[in-house]
């Protein structure tokens, strides 16, 4: 079944933690952005993983020049275990941020199509694209949106890669509805459905069951 | 005469200091990006302000989905006097960024065309089409290259909206080339050939000589 990743966008530290430590049992991946970042510094990322012992990805969205994602890369693979960058930006930014995971050992997933609307003025049209650059790249996994599931499997069918797909929940994605386009190396992730409920341990529990029982092929 | 903005991508908060001290006099803004708050967090931007009183943008190029755009701004605009964000990522995600900055009274610069190699890609076919974007938003200023000055132009006579233009120096652009697109309100970023150099302050003086002298209509 595929894995549940956490999207931790909360901006407290301890409410962080303590979100952590609830989900813990139910989640096999998290993945923090800068709203947490910049409000509590990268520790954070080691503060996690000493409670949970799982992937921790830092959702960083890299887009910039190949010489500031390299450095941006450097200061994060020291931490995560893995960081998220933008293809649009071009095929020498993503290799900048490569050439940096591959001395750690750490993963690059690169993002393809978004999951909220305005993803569809700009991106939509050359997602495809992107999805063939990932594959020749050899990024280790791509972003696809869960809130389109059509093209959610058109670009995993084109990238052949590892699929995190966010936007289920609270952005309207459902896993029913994407549960046979994925397979066991790919990431479901949910956020605000989770941090934001009165009982986060629940929820989380919930969509781990949903994952595992919605399979229907 | 264009105004010189220093792009600040140095690692240390310590070096970054340093050389705002010895640059003051010369540069009329100053650009920080992730690899400095990363390393040395969102304070790093008053002791800044403090030194050198210029206006300091927050270069995170910000490229999520609004909800996420929308909390990064409210950190960086709590310290900064702007935030760079992306456009390709749709309108919906630049206008939570500038809900934010008009609350506090605070600038949202919009990427158009990038000044890498790599924007030729995915970014310039669609960088005239954000440049009606940013008109439409009415965004304060927009980032266009200085490498490729037919497209600064191109791009400035679409979006009539003050220019961020980076690229200059290290990256290929040349003041002489891109002086007679810019106006008084339009800002040129030089990074590296600053920062790197033996004598920050001798460079950053030339650098203003030379946007001062080099207008010749």
């Amino acid at each position: 079944m595929p894995k549940l990743m956490i999207a931790l966008d909360v901006l407290n530290r301890e409410e962080a933690l303590k979100i952590v430590n609830e989900v813990k049992d139910y989640i096999d991946a998290v993945k923090v952005g800068y709203p947490l970042v910049l409000s509590s510094g990268l520790e954070i990322v080691e503060e996690i993983k000493k409670i949970c012992n799982r992937e921790v990805i830092c959702d960083f969205k890299v887009a910039d020049i190949p010489e500031t994602n390299r450095k941006i890369a450097e200061i994060a693979l020291k931490y995560a275990d893995g960081i998220i960058v933008h293809g649009f930006v071009g095929e020498d930014s993503v290799k900048a941020v490569q050439e940096v995971a591959k001395k750690f050992n750490k993963k690059v997933i690169m993002v393809t199509e978004m999951s909220h609307p305005g993803a569809i003025q700009y991106m939509q049209p050359i997602a495809n694209k992107l999805a063939k650059m990932a594959k020749k790249l050899k990024v280790d996994a791509i972003v696809a949106p869960s809130t389109r599931p059509e093209r959610l499997k058109e670009i995993k069918d084109i990238a052949k890669l590892p699929v995190m797909t966010p936007g289920v929940g609270y952005q309207g994605g459902k896993i029913e509805e994407i549960i046979n386009i994925l397979d066991e190396n790919d990431y479901v992730i949910v956020g605000r459905s989770i941090y934001q409920s009165e009982n986060p341990k629940d929820v989380a529990k919930k969509f781990k069951e949903k994952l595992n029982k919605n399979k229907t092929k």
